[in-house]
């Protein structure tokens, strides 16, 4: 029996959020590959074999998936939220690229999962109603102005934003020059949504004016929304719900 | 015991690809209020009303939906895909908001789901692997002048595009344009994928060059990705693979 590769979302942590498919994938794994807190997440069982490496080995991590497929394994490649998004799968198929040929004719299958702007936006209400974009904030792999560029083009159109990574250990003044470009370029005070840990046990949703956002609202774990300059907020006793409007202009 | 509206994504189309929070909804719920073929997805049993209503009344439908909270029914109003990305979510919130102030109290929640540029994407590779926008193709809720100001500053920046509702019955020559201003705009081939009907029996999934891309290609099922300059196609003897690089430029 030929192995296979399926990269599958996790979704963002709550195991109600986990897709019967992606469970079906993991139910029949021979090998679980992935980062160590993803893989942690998948329950031990007889004849399942797990791999955890560490953070930024990608490429070393998606080639060991790819040998242990070629050996006949059944390989779940795991990642949070969507595989496709800022996750495992381009990293896969860049090492699929890069490697022999005969890697391109292996069984490979992307999963989808429920990715953290979706599921930040749900607790949030429906601030990505209408058109919006997605943004990975960490510069390591893209210059600092790229994505100042991004920024400003994504102001101009008046798309909603999702960030990811908003913020870095290595380089923690990002985020804050994210915020002042924005603060001037928006010139309003849109809701923004700092979405902590979501579907966890430690999640925690704040929403906060633009120009009174700070950079330490967000960390590691944090999804951070923006609005357009359409998005609105309705007040209650509880937390209010943020979204854009289907006809924002 | 008070009532409730849970807005809940049904994914894309699969059964496998409806989360277990989904589900627990659905069969907590007494009654379910949406689009008639997404109703039709809800397993009839005892106890369960379902109220099934016409494209294009959302609004009409998310009144009733928090009208029957408010008498103290437990609602979920379904949707497909994500119900926060172009679809029942942000429609609930505008009633809300323009309705009655007690029912900002009522108990509402969003539950995430599969949104339809995700699955495509995965069963094509992963196009959506760096920064990417979703832009809403129709200009029933708003000018097409803005649609093409989107599209353009999209480009500018570089970004991989999802769309959704390409192709409307009432405005067939809208998508014509797109193509002809995205070929200019890009000039180059980058890829496109045109994934119809996904994750069901009727699922198509094409991969183009932009140049050779013709309105007919897509329907009112499909969901059309295009790739940024940096976004890459993996020959192979089946259907090619199609990623964005995590360190497109």
């Amino acid at each position: 029996m030929s192995g296979s590769v399926v990269i599958a979302g996790l979704g963002p942590g709550a195991e109600a959020l986990v897709t019967p498919e992606v469970q079906a994938a993991l139910d029949d794994a021979t090998d679980v590959v992935g980062y160590i807190p993803y893989v942690a997440r998948v329950a031990e069982r007889p004849g399942l074999v797990k791999h955890a490496s560490d953070n930024r080995v990608e490429l070393d991590r998606a080639r060991h998936a790819l040998e242990l497929a070629e050996a006949g394994r059944r390989v779940v490649v795991v990642s949070s939220g969507d595989p496709g998004v800022f996750a495992m799968a381009s990293a896969l198929f860049e090492a699929v690229e890069a490697g022999p040929r005969h890697w391109r004719d292996l069984d490979i299958r992307v999963l989808p999962g429920i990715t953290a702007m979706l599921a930040a936006a749900a607790r949030a209400g429906a601030p990505l109603g209408h058109d919006f974009c997605a943004i990975n904030l960490s510069d390591n792999l893209k210059p600092w102005e790229l994505i100042e560029k991004r920024l400003r083009l994504a102001v101009e159109a008046d798309f909603a934003m999702a960030f990811y990574n908003p913020r870095s250990k290595a380089r923690p003044e990002g985020f804050a020059r994210v915020l002042s470009l924005l603060t001037e370029a928006c010139g309003d005070a849109r809701p923004v949504i700092f979405a902590r840990a979501v579907s966890t046990p430690e999640e925690e949703i704040r929403v906060v004016p633009l120009p009174e956002c700070r950079p330490e609202m967000a960390d590691m774990r944090t999804m951070v929304i923006v609005g357009s300059s359409a998005t609105r907020i309705i007040t209650r006793d509880g937390a209010p719900f943020v979204y854009t409007p289907r006809s924002a202009g």
